[in-house]
């Protein structure tokens, strides 16, 4: 069933869904058949039983762990991806009077925004619109008596990511849907952090928040039940039946990071690939990078021909050399390697041996 | 990796999340390794590559042809369980004036009534809470005006379940979570239809959502965005990104209902184990079943002993036959045997042959 894996050895740079390590990918497959030899597949266990609670608490520890997460937060496994914690997180914390700003980098920014306007007087603190977000804003001041602090720590579509989060004493609230896990985190500067768990953390259908307990309560708004992050917390992500299977590859996920040596780790694995895939490209006379060095993603690299007619050769060299999930995003085209936790070095090796044979 | 499976052959009467066939396991498990063999795991795959997009228009296609749904309705994939839904049909079909019936069978009745009357006038039209739920109430007029009418058509704690819908012309809006695809339905009687697929329609992690489409839009209310139907209807159900492997999983386990006859087929394989199951529990004086016999569902049957001194006993013999997910749901107590559609008679028999030897 699993024969001639080796010979087909792919080079997964998918923007997310995206790369689980091998061993991560067998212990799913066995699970999705045969979990632990109990006969069943994990899929038909049920999510009150003693096996998939163990998961469930296994998966939260190594969360708490692996980012060294204190007990004034909570660590939440909903759905709904981070688009729905684009209004979620508002809906929970913020009041009609409050004053949010927002830094605007991207896509996800935006559409962040957007939610969340309807539940605050939010202000775009500074954007980076005018470079088609090809840079991070930095220099911009936190209004007195702002509340909350929203950014979007990895910007996955244009490649730029925040090197350092703003000096403030406004709590933070961050997507890092794209690069949580991959650096570590300084807890308390947060007020929220959430992020679909289909790039760093795990396979699509399960999303992780971390939330400081005690901002909730105290909006007085109307919150449906399935929307109140308390209910959450209360029933420890199970007040309904959760996402089972991408919770657990999730766990796997996690347990083959801190065998790696955990988040800081991955900080020096993820530097090398980026810096050796960056070097190939600024070296490299075909290829050129939009981004501003300093603002430069490790997760992934958005980069363009400077001969656009070379387009096909280069897609239909990388296709032979088994390289994967290249193509930009629709919205910026050229190319995107996304080189989250799980890429190899060897497949950034692959990457730039093509580059460099163009 | 898959050796010895034959010789612990087990038997799940999980209730939730709930058996799924044999080839269905063995084909999920072999796609979280290495997806049609590409050298990738589906997980790790673009939810916007062709592989996922066939999927996903291959999942809503049998889903149409299985329960014969035309074009006036929109097929989705969402998350979230029913546990949403019972806020987000309310939210997107509802006007706050609008006079809506509910029918009380049991605890996912009374949630949902708890969710949507913070958006419409709702009246409980009849409720079976005077015998624990123990039957199905039929004999309630439907007041003129009615908008709607919310029908939870299986109830799985208790195990009832309705064998008919009202004769009315007011549309429907059903929570079948737990006997979609046990049976065909009459399209044309529902304006939105509901589930959580983790009993009769794949693995936990996805929702589906059948909705009539021309009732979309109507409220004035401001949805956020994730949550309005209409988002998804146009987005073909990757507004973000869907769960696709819990998505994948079900599209298996429609192509399994379809190879064995679809939706008729079902009807007489779950009436053959139910037929059997409850003559055993009439006959057998040792077991009694709560639930008034023209009520009683063919998806989950609940049973007590007559003498409670012999639980530990039957648990034992149960669990010595390989019979999983038996005890019945902590509210009700006694057994609970759930026969969803990818439970095969012989499991029933297995049962049966325990409860004879007690």
């Amino acid at each position: 069933m699993y024969s001639n894996l080796d010979k087909m050895k792919k080079h997964n740079f998918s923007a997310g869904p995206a790369i689980l390590p091998e061993s991560v990918k067998k212990q799913a497959a066995k699970a999705a058949y045969n979990y632990k030899n109990k006969g069943l597949s994990l899929m038909e266990m049920s999510h009150r039983g003693k096996d998939f609670v163990g998961i469930l608490e296994n998966t939260e520890s190594l969360v708490r762990e692996l980012l060294n997460i204190n007990d004034d937060y909570a660590v939440l496994f909903l759905t709904g991806g981070a688009s729905t914690q684009f209004y979620m997180a508002a809906m929970n914390l913020f009041k009609d009077s409050d004053k949010v700003g927002y830094v605007d980098t991207g896509v996800w920014s935006t559409k962040a925004i957007k939610e969340a306007k309807n539940y605050c007087k939010l202000q775009v603190l500074a954007s980076s619109a005018d470079k088609q977000y090809s840079y991070v804003p930095k220099k911009y001041s936190i209004p007195a008596g702002l509340k909350y602090l929203h950014l979007t720590t990895n910007n996955t579509i244009y490649g730029t990511q925040l090197k350092s989060m703003p000096k403030t004493k406004v709590p933070i609230i961050a997507d890092m849907s794209s690069d949580i896990f991959s650096r570590p985190i300084k807890i308390n500067d947060y007020g929220l952090i959430y992020a679909g768990a289909q790039k760093n953390v795990g396979p699509a259908g399960v999303t992780l928040v971390i939330v400081k307990k005690q901002l909730l309560g105290k909006t007085k708004r109307f919150i449906p039940t399935m929307l109140d992050y308390q209910t959450h917390i209360a029933k420890g992500s199970s007040f309904n039946t959760p996402p089972v299977f991408p919770i657990y590859v999730t766990m796997l996920n996690l347990q083959w990071i801190k065998s790696k040596g955990g988040v800081k780790a991955m900080v020096d694995r993820n530097k090398e690939k980026a810096n050796l895939l960056y070097e190939e490209i600024d070296q490299n006379p075909f290829f050129v990078c939009p981004v501003a060095k300093r603002d430069r993603s490790h997760m992934n690299a958005t980069f363009q021909l400077t001969n656009p007619k070379l387009e096909k050769k280069f897609l239909a060299a990388c296709k032979k050399a088994g390289i994967e999930g290249i193509k930009g995003h629709r919205i910026v085209g050229g190319f995107r390697a996304s080189m989250y936790n799980g890429l190899e070095l060897s497949s950034v090796k692959a990457l730039t041996k093509v580059m460099r044979s163009l």
